[in-house]
């Protein structure tokens, strides 16, 4: 028990992923945490797992987080509202604006009510997959409802810090469009992107460009449904613009001799260019702060434990890594992004080493 | 010098990425390598880098291999087939079919022509960048012609075997649908996806799956001009089947509550999974063989090393692995892809030296 900023009685409704590792996260920090569930089973298994203690009638709890699917979410956030009248209700769930809009069309109390979505998914669901450290470094929205009280909005606020999280508060509207343009949209490009492959010869000539950009396709289409259900007009937003390009490009390929059609390709692939180095890296800064170059080993084990022991020894930290695939070869390439000011020193150190270098 | 199955004299023209590597590597095998540039500084260059000799006139080369940009390669492996009169003449560039056909067209003689192309590219390019490892483990096509005598193509592939590659023979359409659905498309696709960020807000919200589907949109846009130039029409192609299922999502969701819209979703994201499917993992494997899970670490020097020299202890092979980023934390995410038959007993051995898992 190491104790945190948030004080006070936690009720947790819904022991899937997000609720199971809220529970082990709070309950670690030694909050008392109850759990409640439809499914008495489940309910019981993450109890049982250490998320927290099984609900029963009589607790009052200060803090209710609903972490249910997306489309019974509003129902139950207004029913926890009713029951328990002095705690400050919130949910996690992935869209924000027509959970608040809908609570305000019913006339739910906005004063206790907060919407937040921690960006800590994993693949796998259900209480099983539950971890207390799936939030530790992810950002934590807190969509802002100018209703509740500051009070209420700072006790959350400690919650999401006490779970290593890092709290950002915006519009429900404003975090929906970024979910849209930074999540939602990235994994429809790329489901049908991969859906290409169907059927299609030459796979076998496929590198890394196609792995990376097609990975997330592999994800659960149930949830998906419902994701870009609930958020389907920010999603189909981002998604004409995103058609608007593609016909440019259709358009330029279709007549590929004609004035002009070079120059839009040139155009758009520098947009590109433009658009990623937007992107934050690790520690929130970006990618370009980075120099990166490829070490070649050979594919056996032990190797990756010699290179990454020298890096250590020559005492400079790895900021990103990637192993690349070389298909039917026993060697491997291991891309190493490392700080500017270290990157020609490690690399002079390999060499000297004997490292040997490929890209 | 090792030796190799190719025997005889190989002329380069084009000093570039492509032309310098493949130099590097035939002479360290013990070839006689000549090279020719049109610049007489980058010839230079590359043979002092040690890719081969400067050609001179009276030099009669057994195969001369046209490493030019695609808009430049028939005209040169025309005018190379003329000049030596026995030699087999191959190019590499990365689209087939536009250059074979201009070669009939023109009346070469197609008898000594080979097309191929190394799926070994680099972001950087020029001789400076040039490696003699950056063809191993990775597809060669070669493409058929079969006006090409066998004797010929069996010296052309014995030389790509020589250099670490993969020779796989196809049509050079087929050659040219398959890179256009495995390269060239996802190179459109990230770079209109990335496109999407200029100028937005919520960036920071952007995690992994951002990051992966953009990675690629960081690629020279002069280069991806021509590229997609010379294939236009199977890009094209394509991208007009991937136009298609947007539009289905965007109907879908511009009508999310109306019949089938959600059916028509599902059935998409349902088709990416199959899709992603189809990749071959490392060694020519499927990624679907492999067992994935995460490990954290202190995100510090030597940790990255402490894990890889216990698991290489254990004595078990990493067939993939990633870095997750934190952004804010000072903690780092390992993703480590096993064989299934080894992952449990890893899994267990690093939960009992300590280490903890994340996903």
């Amino acid at each position: 028990v190491t104790g945190g900023r948030f004080k006070g009685k936690v009720k947790i409704v819904g022991a899937g992923l997000i609720g199971t590792s809220i529970g082990l996260a709070l309950s670690k920090q030694g909050v008392s945490v109850y759990l409640e569930d439809l499914s008495p089973a489940t309910q019981r298994l993450a109890s049982e797992y250490g998320a927290g203690e099984e609900f029963f009638e009589g607790v009052n709890p200060d803090l209710v987080i609903v972490c249910v699917p997306p489309e019974v979410t509003a129902r139950l956030v207004k029913a926890e509202l009713q029951r328990h009248i002095q705690a400050t209700v919130i949910d996690v769930s992935s869209v924000k604006s027509p959970i608040l809009d809908e609570l305000a069309a019913e006339g739910a109390d906005l004063t206790r009510y907060l919407g937040t979505h921690p960006m800590a998914g994993r693949e796998r669901g259900g209480a099983v997959s539950g971890r207390a450290d799936i939030f530790i470094g992810r950002p934590w929205v807190i969509a802002i409802n100018s209703e509740c009280s500051v009070e209420r909005v700072n006790d959350v606020e400690a919650m999401i810090l006490d779970l290593g999280a890092q709290p950002i508060r915006m519009s429900a509207k404003e975090h929906d469009r970024a979910v849209a343009l930074v999540s939602h949209v990235p994994q429809v490009v790329s489901s049908l992107l991969a859906a290409r492959l169907v059927g299609a010869s030459g796979v076998e000539l496929a590198g890394q460009g196609l792995r990376d950009t097609t990975r997330i396709a592999a994800s659960d289409p149930k949830l998906w449904v419902q994701i870009l259900g609930a958020n389907a007009s920010e999603v189909e937003q981002v998604l004409v613009s995103f058609r608007d390009d593609l016909d440019t490009v259709i358009d330029a390929l279709g007549n590929i001799s004609g004035q002009g059609s070079l120059m839009a390709l040139d155009r758009l692939i520098g947009n590109g260019n433009r658009g990623v180095e937007q992107l934050p890296g690790k520690h929130g800064s970006r990618k370009s702060d980075y120099q990166t170059f490829i070490v070649m080993i050979d594919d056996r084990p032990g190797e990756l434990a010699r290179l990454f022991a020298e890096v250590g020894e020559i005492g400079i930290n790895i900021e990103d890594m990637k192993l690349e695939h070389s298909p039917g070869a026993q060697i491997g390439l291991v891309e190493l992004s490392i700080a500017p000011k270290s990157a020609d020193r490690l690399q002079a150190e390999l060499l000297e080493r004997g490292w040997r270098f490929a890209g």
